[in-house]
């Protein structure tokens, strides 16, 4: 069966972020107001053919853990839809 | 009150995506098999202070249209927790 993996990774809550600062002030110039902080990451998504959704979960987590998010500066969250 | 609103951007179905592309080729080279595709987007998280969830959703919804995703390329979907 193919399931679609859904993985966010973001810069970790610690760190700077460049591009939602950017963001920030795009958004002023935009006159958008009520926004108060902007973090910018990457979302993945994979259609994995897996046996099921335990199995497709650890192809994501690997994925994500050698390929995706680098650990100095990201933390990732895996979700599994059907 | 403060929301945590979860604004994903993904290149639109029809496009080729590169980023997609080059990622699946990593994941070859690093003998993650399964993964049939892949979708690489931008994952932004915005904090907004606004009377209700609604208001919340309506300004992140603007940050999307008039400055996040470019419609040409890109869809968006926006999620409002508090």
């Amino acid at each position: 069966m193919t399931y679609q993996v859904q993985i966010k990774v973001m810069p970790l809550k610690d760190l700077l972020d460049p591009q939602g600062k950017a963001v920030m002030s795009g958004l002023h110039q935009l006159e958008i107001s009520g926004v108060q902080d902007v973090r910018v990451g990457k979302h993945i998504i994979l259609s994995i053919e897996a046996a099921d959704a335990t199995a497709a979960e650890t192809i994501a987590q690997q994925a994500a853990q050698q390929l995706l998010a680098n650990p100095v500066m990201e933390f990732f969250e895996v979700s599994v839809s059907a």
